[in-house]
């Protein structure tokens, strides 16, 4: 006697790659989902008898991509600055906008971004930003996987909401509010930085998060200049500050960890510290270049992100996937310094790991995050192996590829659609309040 | 009185980007074809009465991008020997593989690779490869733009066909044959590089490419590895060699020009040599980051090479209009490295003027190569003025928002998909022969 009901799915597909620890396939394939979980994996010849449907969707099945480090809502404030220093571009272009957002801003900037991230296939994402409630509003909203990870910081002058313990506070009670584990949403904290949080203020974020068990999400030498101003103020790196604080002993994402001598990077394997790298922000923004072939080379866990859109500026992982390895390589004129089977890893199980999720791969017990690729196309042309085929995805497939996504079970795009959002309103909704962000910041210069 | 003919064609767009010398947006606004060329360019309002009827097609519209520098045929190659050095790529991947190549396959893998080319918007390509003939055949079915010039080379021990004599014979006979002077097809010529042509091959080849006015284009310095060779056997780099036999004296095209000292630089610039800047052929194999920046600075005119779908993996010219500006940022750490707008140029305009065409802008008398974008996506939301809108396309566009393209004022393009070309067809043809390929080579090896 099986039971049928609206949360069990059979997927047949012409192709499922499970992303698992080998470069295995099964054609055709079978992934069975229920209750929001991955309940079987394997050749469709061998799959059980099932009680639902069969939903043959041709194509490729493999697990959606996730973003481990996303400022999302800034889909509000993408555009204006391009060129500019981080550090001008930031005081310039971003703070004085970001200080007029409201929560129905953040609900639709998020809104729009999770939109473009579901259609993409990306299917989490870990994101540290402002107005927290409304952002997991449109989260759940859209039906996207998300660690949310509210920014902490101190901003002089811009008043007692802007200030660590205020911000510590919030980002405790959104975790005793949402908080779920292995829930659609789950609650971290996002102390931003080694230097635009004081001590005191990593250390008691520390403290809390591990007490919780909760990831700590903190940008680490994104630039040479800001690792400049922390070795001038504390005469060490900020890995080291981060260590020395303690911040390192619960479980830690460092995003960007771009300016680390070798023995930062030491002290991030030592303290299983993952990366969330991030080359097209770091590109753009003219940041630097991240030595990921060395952090895999330690061992060190590595993800991948596409930072805000407002510094990348879009929210399509496949051109991070794409990237990784291509910088690695290039860089280093060695062809050999990141292979393909790497660089997807990175964009799908090693996010998962890096953010301690059970995602990123299609294996049973693990979160039913799904997307689909139409294969008739040149870009897959000609098939000929199962190597050739993660070769055709890293270097040759893209977001234009994708046509199905499936988060926690739930589709979320249907016919490169996304279901889950009125795009056209949320579109309009961001281009309003965008003029108006602009304006008001205008009017302050 | 006016005449209406099947070449003459009034589009009206919410946007027209007109990528002449200035940042010049039009909305809404119209451009006229007539006989494959741009006849008027402007905002609609000032548009003259015309005898046809208006195409309202929406969106934006700007120039197709122009490739310089393809070995497109190559789509039946794609995938296999990822991550190897490039000469052992080429050696035991790619070359038993060529050796067995006929007209027909390549006629197929040139098909192919032309309706992905359109379908992303690239307008123009440059090739470089064998089998010309079969290769034009493809070119003028698919309706794209391209500049032929076949590859001439020594390859020892390959027979008489694969000596630089019979090739620069065979380019001749397909210059008188195919050439035309602003036409769909234009004819140059390809000696492969200053290490696999012999120094009477690169003089000949250029004496008769000037005496035509051709276009030599010319692989220079791609790998560390090959100007070691150069250098040990002439004692000089490859520019510094090709200057000295001549070469360097009619209109040249050096594709990739990844490892040049200053003073190579210097030759180029001299010599008003132009390059084809492959960023992502570079990262992929390996092979360097090119000083594009430097080049910029120098005055070279510098357009942007997808090179072939083997070492790339795709034809989508839009990730190398993203990547030339994110590699010379992120690899010199600096945001001012390339602005977007420098980079939308290279894509369109530069291009073009490597090439010596008239096209790669929407200015009256130039080629009526026009790409229309959907701009109802995140990815170009807010917008806000033009600057944000070139930013728009430089790091957020991608060839998902190409719609419609018109090559010479022929539709090719329509509703994403391209209608010059069975795509079905072409992709069970390039499949079935690449099988053969790869049976001929294991066999061989």
């Amino acid at each position: 006697m099986s039971s049928v009901d609206q949360s069990t799915l059979r997927l047949t597909a012409d192709v499922v790659l499970t992303v698992d620890d080998e470069q295995r396939v099964h054609r055709p394939g079978v992934v069975d989902l229920a209750d929001g979980r991955i309940t079987w994996v394997g050749p469709r010849a061998d799959a059980p008898p099932s009680g639902v449907p069969e939903l043959v969707v041709g194509g490729l099945l493999m697990p959606g991509l996730v973003n481990t480090h996303g400022h999302t809502p800034m889909t509000l404030l993408r555009g204006p600055g391009d060129g500019l220093p981080l550090r001008r571009w930031l005081e310039e272009s971003i703070w004085p906008r970001e200080a007029a957002l409201t929560d129905e801003d953040v609900y639709w900037g998020m809104l729009l971004g999770a939109e473009e991230l579901l259609r993409c296939g990306v299917t989490t994402s870990c994101e540290m930003y402002l107005h927290n409630r409304a952002l997991a509003a449109a989260v759940f909203d859209a039906g996207l996987r998300a660690v949310l990870t509210p920014g902490i910081f101190d901003l002089p002058g811009a008043g007692p909401e802007a200030e660590w313990q205020c911000l510590l506070e919030s980002a405790a009670a959104l975790h005793d509010d949402l908080h779920v584990d292995g829930g659609l949403v789950e609650v971290g904290f996002g102390p931003h930085s080694a230097y635009a949080v004081p001590a005191d203020g990593l250390v008691a974020t520390a403290k809390l998060a591990q007490q919780l068990g909760a990831l700590v999400h903190v940008h680490v030498a994104e630039t040479i200049e800001e690792e400049r101003r922390v070795g001038a103020r504390h005469g060490c790196s900020s890995p080291e500050l981060l260590a020395r604080l303690g911040v390192l002993d619960g479980p830690v994402l460092a995003a960007h960890s771009v300016w680390l001598a070798p023995r930062d990077l030491d002290l991030l394997a030592e303290h299983d510290v993952a990366v969330a790298h991030c080359p097209q922000s770091n590109g753009k923004l003219g940041s630097g270049v991240a030595r990921v072939g060395e952090m895999l080379g330690r061992g060190i866990r590595v993800g991948l992100g596409t930072d805000g859109p407002a510094s990348n500026d879009n929210l399509d992982l496949w051109e991070e996937l794409r990237l990784a390895p291509l910088l690695a390589r290039g860089v280093a004129a060695d062809p050999g310094a990141m292979t393909a089977w790497q660089a997807l890893r990175l964009a799908t199980r090693g996010g998962a790991d890096a953010l301690g999720l059970a995602a990123g791969s299609l294996e049973v017990g693990r979160h039913a995050d799904v997307i689909r690729l139409e294969l008739a196309d040149a870009a897959f042309t000609p098939a000929l192996s199962t190597e050739e085929l993660v070769a055709h995805l890293v270097w040759g497939a893209s977001s234009r590829h994708v046509t199905d996504v499936w988060v926690a079970g739930r589709q979320v795009v249907a016919g490169s659609r996304c279901t889950s959002v009125d795009a056209g309103r949320a579109r309009d909704e961001v281009t309003r309040r965008a003029h108006r962000l602009f304006e008001t910041a205008r009017r302050g210069a």
